[in-house]
């Protein structure tokens, strides 16, 4: 078992600020790379811009605190544990980009999504604005795809010993093709009604949606630059589960309390199924007429018809019981596995950057 | 120097075919692994089918010659050349599902295109046709990313040596940010008037996102899986520059003797600024406002005009022209490098697999 070394709280609070700082410097160093001319240096400030916008950095904090508490030798300002960190964050970006498209989103984290950023660029000296849209779309989708690659370049990039570096980069392809699966999935689920979609389908979709490149893979990845594999990867494997699922149940019923966007959209949560499994006959039909009046996400009086019908379902409640047993499960898995009880405050530390309403 | 191994032409001729079959085994294979559940497993069928669509597969042939002709010892046959060689394949796969949604065109390889074959998987039991199209739209863009880590992990799972597996990666993730950024140069230049866009500014573009990956990236690839590394890797890239330009030129000849697909829609290719330059006063006006029109791309009164004006300005003879010499300056750069004369039947090989009218 690997010495257990349980990192200060200071480090952790130090942590997002000296990882934006070196996706700052990155970003600044890598712009002779990519200066292609004219047509693309403002988009790469902007792109920059974009990955930099404030955030938790919970998965490159989930593989730096996985590595140290797993042994890892490096300091937690070690330039190429940054650098591993940062392409989680690089890889996060990517698909909020590419998902913000697929949704027609126009807001991430409070400012433009990366396709309206790109069309504002464009919109300078565009003599067609009507097609800037999708023309903004079109190089959205391609930034996307460039930051994909650097994400997978500056894993490469790090000087790890060359196996680790290998077998961390092929664990993260694993994960891209994961998350693509549930992102598909994601899709086919809001092609049908809600009665049609199973609890099940829900959970898979989420574990290969969000669990896996959001808990599963820092933390995996932090374990194999720290050299361990085997049955520590399969411990952590079975922990990110249930801290994947309490995080996606956080995040609905976060929206939920606030604009209730994926309400509007109709989108497939746990919470939205369970409000149809509980509500009375009279009361899902309303529910599902509701959900099916076309052009209705803006229409408030059916959003609060809709936010009404899911508080008297009482199902908020029982995702909040469903979330805490969750945390309680991934804990249980922890004191069941061989890892270093420091993984405990770790935990702590998601409970406190869960998102709450 | 390496020693140099012609190539049988029993080799090439044979290669496509074998690529094919590898590529057909390797979906296969890889099944199990992407078997995620019911919503998935048809669009992975269609995926492979996509693949396998009939091409030229003129990538993993630069990749496998490059590396035979550089003194490679492993046979045309040995799995993890033809590995590699399919990892090209897949990218490319990947760049067309993605150019397609974003030029929203229909057809690929006069088939239809992945988002449309998504659209029809759909529709089945779909009960919102109206969204469908959206939904296949983010279905191709997802799917198109599964293939782009799959071409990573492919090539991450061949059994060459691991630094020159690794350099490989690196220079083709140096490709895909180029690719990229070519792509977005595309759009720009898209957004303007014929008459705004330089001769350079298309050269450029082409550079990034044709030569790129489709000419140099599988000729260094080859070289460096052969061992190969510094000047060899350079004279393959002023190699890779005029016959990738020549290739563009050549596809631009075709598509205008054929549908004239890119006229129509106005592309900015160099035969039309070619046309744009050598047209008088009158006529340039009038191509301006042919090209103007709005919505005009199935007018076929307007693509009269349009062609009409392109033969009259004597473009395409100038362009054939332009091609012939950028062959001939590809073979001028090899004979004053010191990489094998067996180049020359690889550039044989490319004139036969040029398109033509």
């Amino acid at each position: 078992m690997a010495t257990e070394t349980l990192p200060p709280a200071a480090e952790w609070q130090a942590f997002p600020a000296r990882l934006d700082a070196f996706l700052a410097r990155f970003f600044r160093e890598q712009a002779e790379r990519y200066a292609y001319g004219p047509f693309f240096e403002p988009l790469y400030g902007d792109l920059a811009a974009y990955v930099l916008r404030p955030g938790k950095r919970l998965r490159p904090l989930l593989l730096a605190a996985s590595y140290r508490t797993l042994g890892g030798e490096r300091p937690w300002d070690d330039p190429s544990l940054l650098r591993a960190a940062a392409a989680m964050e690089l890889f996060h970006a990517f698909t909020l980009i590419h998902d913000d498209v697929i949704d027609r989103a126009d807001l991430r984290r409070g400012l433009p999504a990366f396709h309206r950023v790109a069309e504002a660029r464009l919109g300078q000296g565009q003599s067609r604005p009507a097609e800037a849209s999708a023309d903004a779309e079109g190089i959205a989708l391609v930034a996307g795809n460039l930051l994909h690659a650097l994400a997978l370049d500056t894993l490469l990039a790090t000087d790890f010993p060359a196996p680790l570096r290998e077998a961390a980069l092929r664990r993260f392809l694993q994960a891209v093709a994961d998350t693509g699966a549930g992102e598909i999935g994601d899709i086919v689920l809001g092609t049908r009604n809600i009665g049609a979609v199973r609890v099940e389908e829900i959970e898979r979709v989420c574990a290969l949606k969000t669990t896996r490149y959001t808990f599963e893979t820092p933390l995996v990845l932090g374990a194999i630059l720290a050299g361990k594999e085997g049955e520590t990867l399969l411990d952590l494997a079975r922990l990110a589960e249930p801290l994947g699922l309490a995080f996606q149940i956080a995040d609905d019923l976060a929206d939920f309390a606030a604009s209730a966007a994926d309400l509007r959209a109709g989108k497939k949560t746990l919470l939205l199924r369970a409000a149809h499994d509980r509500l009375g006959e009279a009361d899902r039909a309303l529910l599902l007429l509701a959900l099916s009046l076309p052009g209705g996400e803006n229409d408030a009086s059916r959003l609060a018809l809709l936010r009404g019908l899911v508080e008297k379902s009482n199902a908020p409640a029982l995702l909040r019981e469903r979330e805490a047993a969750l945390r309680r499960q991934a804990r249980e898995e922890l004191s069941r596995s061989a890892l270093p009880t420091a993984f405990g405050a770790l935990f702590d530390r998601l409970d406190s950057l869960a998102p709450r309403p």
